[in-house]
């Protein structure tokens, strides 16, 4: 396949943010062409899950599109559930290797915060199958329930498992983007109310405002797109078979079959960590770790900023704060600012392949990117 | 850029559908893959405009892949408000010439009779500006003014506007996919209520639901997607410039010049005549006619079955129905079906190359696709 890189990225600060949806989304955009250089684009993808429903805004391409300037291109929405950012990447790589535009701004965004949690939550649950909305299932008790079953099998300790939003907010101390610029004790993690059963309140992701932005082109840049993968499984938690997150699984699969690297090269990764036993998971799916190892390597401290290969050195979903549509996007950034030596106080040391893995629905749409600095 | 072919096309019949909206997309998928005698796909791309907030419903792609079968493929949805099924197709398009996906299934669909007219209304209307909601205007009275300004300048009587329903209307009775199985007289149709002066209830296209499927890939079929146009204007009219839709011209020139033909090589084409007044303007848009002269060539029976170049003769958004997210993938296997032979008593003679054309938001991010027939 003709090869595509990454231009530029940009995002807002996430957290609170008292703008319109297409503003706050043309801001990281803005952010993202600067870095690039670029003034003109060939095409604007643009990424939410909710835009309709929550920011009750529709036509999102053309609107952002508008307010920078660029009316005439192309423009679009790809939603992909919470992975509609990495969706967006997919989306615009494919743009570019198809040779049909030669540079691509992808920008997605979400403003959450303004609304009464009952109502995000309900527009958030429309991914889940409706048998599981029936029974009163959300994403956290689906979650709480994939908790449970490592913790029986693989004897991780809700002790072990609270390190990992542990971990988010030291590492987000130091990104001046992140919603929460805190550090937290193991003790906070462990008094903090249960939400589902063993899944308390520091294992759960925020509800944020946010936006992220990339530019994807066909002229060298210093960072490639190696590889894009995308697996999907059973909507229903009922119906699927085996350990960890198959989508996560087959995703990997193929984008390390495309980059042509496997998951020992990798120096940085972002994975998502929306709850806290979920970047467990998704660092033994993407091949880091064997299954019922990810929680030891955690404990080890080698995911730890400074340990072998750091994971979340942004802070994560957890701590940088989950602005769905956004999230998939700002991983991308965060490891690009990482392959180019400009992630300031969390920067990795010797980075020269990074990851990211985006989970759509409760774990049935996911995709994996691997990205490459440029020789 | 590397050929990508039709391989096969399906559609639900347009109306009153009671399915949910996962499994109507899935039966008109299920049409198109018995049509491409395929089985497997390693992409599956979704387009709805209003799935979150009419159906209730999100992670679509997802839950079509789980009812098809398909799960672990690749799964995605594009939304371009009421071109969102072109998008789906320039998104399969992509995929399939960057060499990403060998064979994607494009899916649009929408649900929509079964929620009050104002509740459709308000949530079709956020495609508008801000500063355009607030005036209280809608996509009927924008379209009341471009109408205006088009009979002024141009001279189209609203005697004439009327044939553009009569001919759609004529021409549904021949399609058992479209809603409206019944001819009218012009004479109803300047007897029907008005909606927004000077337009009409027969001059508007009808609230529908329905689902249409297209099966893109590499290796070679009996239609060949030619070329595909996107391009988009300032969202609010009266920011725009020009006579016409410059969102149509953009993205009819992009296809043309991919595709090597003129306007003149086009045997039949299928236009977004969402309102009476977009198909003429559309037919000069693409370039069929001159500025002011769509509505003689409509008035001569050009465009007639029969005539010269036929337009619609599916009935079009106003007689075969307008499910807004399936509407662009239905004018698609239109033309399939036409340049394959296949489209019985409104089959049109000689088809060689086919054009559709579909409108995103009020005018303002449209598509141009261009099909051919392979020798």
């Amino acid at each position: 396949m003709p090869p595509a890189y990454v231009a530029g990225v940009g995002q807002t600060p996430f957290g609170k943010v008292e703008m319109p949806l297409p503003a706050m989304m043309a801001e990281a955009a803005s952010l993202a062409l600067a870095d690039a250089g670029a003034e003109a684009v060939d095409a604007v993808i643009v990424g939410s899950q909710t835009a309709d429903e929550l920011a009750q805004v529709s036509n999102l391409g053309t609107k952002v599109a508008d307010i920078l300037g660029l009316s005439g291109v192309a423009a679009w929405r790809v939603e992909n559930s919470s992975a509609s950012g990495s969706a967006v990447l997919e989306a615009a790589v494919h743009a570019v290797r198809s040779g049909a535009y030669g540079r691509v701004l992808a920008v997605g965004g979400e403003r959450m915060t303004d609304k009464p949690t009952p109502t995000v939550t309900r527009a958030l649950g429309r991914v889940l199958a409706d048998t599981e909305v029936r029974l009163g299932l959300t994403m956290t008790s689906l979650a709480a329930m994939v908790a449970r079953l490592y913790m029986a099998r693989h004897g991780l300790s809700r002790e072990v498992l609270a390190l990992v939003p542990v971990k988010a907010h030291g590492n987000a101390v130091r990104n001046p983007y992140a919603q929460f610029q805190k550090a937290i004790t193991l003790q906070k993690v462990l008094d903090s109310p249960i939400i589902a059963d063993p899944l308390r309140m520091f294992d759960c992701a925020p509800i944020s405002d946010g936006a992220a932005a990339v530019v994807v082109q066909a002229a060298s840049a210093r960072v490639e797109v190696l590889g894009v993968g995308h697996g999907t499984d059973r909507v229903a938690l009922a119906d699927r078979r085996g350990e960890g997150l198959r989508a996560t699984q087959l995703a990997a699969r193929a984008a390390f079959a495309q980059a042509r690297v496997s998951p020992g090269d990798v120096d940085v990764a972002e994975l998502h960590d929306a709850f806290s036993i979920l970047e467990v998971i998704d660092s033994e799916d993407v091949g880091f770790y064997k299954r019922g190892e990810g929680y030891r390597a955690l404990e080890r401290g080698e995911t730890a900023l400074g340990g072998a290969r750091p994971i979340n050195p942004s802070g994560g979903l957890k701590a940088r704060g989950h602005p769905v549509g956004a999230t998939g996007l700002a991983q991308v950034a965060e490891v690009v600012w990482q392959l180019r030596g400009e992630a300031g106080a969390r920067q990795v040391d010797h980075t020269r392949v990074g990851l990211t893995q985006n989970i759509g629905g409760f774990g049935c749409n996911n995709l994996v990117c691997i990205l490459g600095s440029v020789a």
